[in-house]
């Protein structure tokens, strides 16, 4: 069995390759999105509550915003600073990033079939930790693209190292119809909610403390109130996993359905490189 | 017609007169705790969402907390600073910030029955502005004090004006068998409300933004989204003032009803006072 | 003198119309965007404390989300929905709200010069009020841009009235190598800020309740903790224009200053209408 | 090594025999109350910002509510609900609830010298889960007190299991000349911090995200931003507790720590049963 670091690959094609020789060998995987099954099966169940009726409506919006590159003195390259090395990395905040917001996206809302992006390298050049000469930087310091999701919601994402303030800011917001729903990385405890068929006179948006035993995955961890942290995250992958191995069956995100973020990864590169929207590739 | 500024008056003796001497002229009257016959009507209205069928079980907090006096070089007395000096305030934070607490309190959950206080003076020494004198500081800095209310529910107060950080923290919870809610002066467009009989998977804490034209008040401002200020509360007040005496109506909190205000402040200061509890006057 | 409601005109032709006939005639104007010229300064002044000497790394996000028009039963055009009729609204969220955003960024951070814009129609036709017939919808329901500052800085913005949950999510956010500032009209009398060079261990967003004296314009309302809402942002701007008159000085933002905003409107349409990147006109 | 469960025991007698055993025997011990020796070195170092010069000035809050007691349904007794057996739990929130809080006030601001407290039992009778039989209630359902710290801040303290929405409110504040801290265990990754001297127009509240390196015991786990949960409090104390072991040194909060908290609990205890102010017995 394999368990993968995510992103899956340095792009698609190299993702196609490790598709097609995962599933010719015949093991069961998954990637380290954190996400795994049940939290996906669950958050596609809350989805249901945002209109189903007007799939055309929601529009959703994600962000993921850090602030530790903005020094220029900050190195590039090695055990530490891999990620802004891009013979290492592959990209910079797109495949690092957004591909978890990506990921997050693909199954709460499906497919993403077209996009726009912009993308910028702030500092030019850093000195290489390894090679100890300073060389140009290949990674993308920061990116925004938007575009549609196949149901016809818009989709607007954003990301940098650059957000002086912001240590992990990864977001998702989802505007349907009757309802929208919120979520913050730094309070990972937390899920905001907002539903339009409250009376009116006490309709606000809801900060849920996900720590009741009827949450997904609570009543394996502590009493109301108590929060879990990060290491949980990938705890409940685990646990997931083995139960899907368990039952013979895939443990999604799969190396396939991972593949579908890389496609949308390259399209947003292209598209910022050529300054032209861009068609996502679809997992055959 | 008067509006009297709060508190009624000095102490509980000063209020009865002017209530006898008003009641007797039969002029109309108010005085500005800024939660008139409306807002207090719809206060009782939400209250009833609290759990009527067990009136027992309410705990109820407010607290009035503001950072202005913590210098020992501020003087006492004159036109800016006569809150510091008991001859012209009566008491020091009991009267001026308490008593807003305890009109709100006892208009959603009744009349409060006994009590048992303290209070502290922390800079005992203040030149006064009008005498250029260092004269003792009689007036309380500090007050807490808890009780019961006559329905049976404990009642928690604190007021100080030295902590630091808070303007003017004045705010009250009321907990209910079946939901909660909450409020902050610093963001008076917005109303916290729990309802336990949420679905528990997005049951949170409401964060109720009093702007929709459903709200009490609200159809005359603005469009949804943009708040009213400090200033509104104040031409509420005036308006269903008028709109009572044009119906020949008594408009709350009437000279008689702030007397109750005036004889939980009594209570309340010599409980401190004598270290003992005391039982609330009532309103004959 | 003439006080113009926002945005200037239906287009940049039209505006510069505007502003060729107002300076012929040398009569004092502003535009409505209650961003006055002490605001506009006191922001700038806050601005400086991002980071000057990296002028190229803030990148900025605004947005302005509202939710009014999801129902597809909601009419178009009249008095009180001119909003949706293209004839009269001249563009949807980018003229109505957009145009907000654009003109506290064009203050805070200088020229835009270039765009890529996304617009949906999501509801395509609505019978309209005044013929009584089901018509085509022509305004823009949403509309996502990103580009480039003149600064070198990333610009992202985002706007649509079908957002669920949100009456009036009116943000700027601007992030510079030092500091960091927020800010939603939901709360208008807060701002978020955010100093690197406080002492790791309490550093931290701040939430600055916008009522002390020496806060811009505070002096003149209430004390401390005592917040202004809407209504008061009129009268800062009227208060700043009666004070320009005074001097003979113009008062920001003149017709001229308000038409740049309109050519970033321009092009941002032009782009999603064209899908491709469009540069910005210059104000000559 | 004992590493005993908070609180020491069901009231001070019993704790003094607990300690005067546990120091004959010469074994390291320590008690599980979660703020271990260098959160509680750390903690007094952060006191020291909140200004040394005026130790007379801080009033200190805490408060611990829940609501899972409400329904007088639940029984008592047994292994889930023990914590409603006088029997089994010696007191209800006092011991249970405020035990937390008082350790933390005894380690951050010093000894309490009196208190006056409130209890009330608002459910008097509950089928016990042993006997099956309905019995009297003998714990306090809800308690507050307020009283003094030996430095001569106020002391005030809230504790109750009925209070609707909130799961486990554990807060504290404390309120010095200068600046003031807040802390919540809903989230507990996060402090509130202000500071006085920071410049007016930039001053407020500070939402510090306790996952930086530089924060006690936070480079032993992950990057910035991600926090850690309930769990983790427990491997802070055991590693403290195994370095104090290694170093021949004591681990606070030892028995003979923990007992000043039992003789708190004591006198709130007393106060509240003889209605009058008691004050705290000092270890000797």
């Amino acid at each position: 069995m394999v368990l993968c670091e995510k992103p899956l690959s340095l792009d698609g094609p190299q993702g196609e390759e490790m598709v097609k020789e995962i599933e010719k060998a015949g093991v069961p995987n998954t990637v380290w999105y954190q996400l795994p099954p049940r939290a996906r099966r669950d958050a596609r169940q809350a989805d249901h509550r945002l209109g189903q009726a007007r799939p055309d409506l929601p529009t959703t919006a994600r962000t993921f915003l850090q602030d530790w590159t903005i020094s220029a003195d900050l190195p590039q390259g090695g055990a530490g600073l891999w990620r802004l090395d891009a013979k290492a990395a592959g990209s910079g905040v797109t495949g690092d990033l957004l591909a978890h917001c990506i990921d997050t996206a693909l199954w709460l809302n499906g497919s993403i079939t077209d996009v726009s992006a912009l993308t910028e390298t702030f500092i030019k050049q850093r000195t290489h930790t390894l090679t100890g000469k300073v060389e140009e930087v290949k990674i993308d310091d920061a990116c925004t693209f938007h575009g549609h999701f196949a149901n016809g919601s818009l989709a607007l994402f954003e990301s940098t190292r650059y957000a002086r303030g912001h240590k992990a800011l990864y977001t998702f917001e989802i505007n349907g119809a009757n309802a929208s729903i919120k979520w913050d990385l730094h309070d990972l405890h937390r899920l905001q909610f907002f539903d339009y068929s409250d009376e009116g006179i006490v309709r606000g948006w809801r900060s849920v403390h996900v720590t009741d035993g009827d949450q997904p995955y609570m009543k394996n961890w502590w009493v109301p109130g108590l929060q879990i942290g990060y290491a949980e995250s990938f705890t409940h992958q685990v646990a997931d996993f083995l139960t899907a191995v368990g039952e013979g069956k895939p443990c999604p995100p799969t190396f396939r359905d991972a593949l579908e973020t890389q496609y949308v990864c390259d399209a947003v590169l292209a598209s910022a490189r050529e300054k032209q929207w861009k068609t996502v590739k679809k997992v055959s």
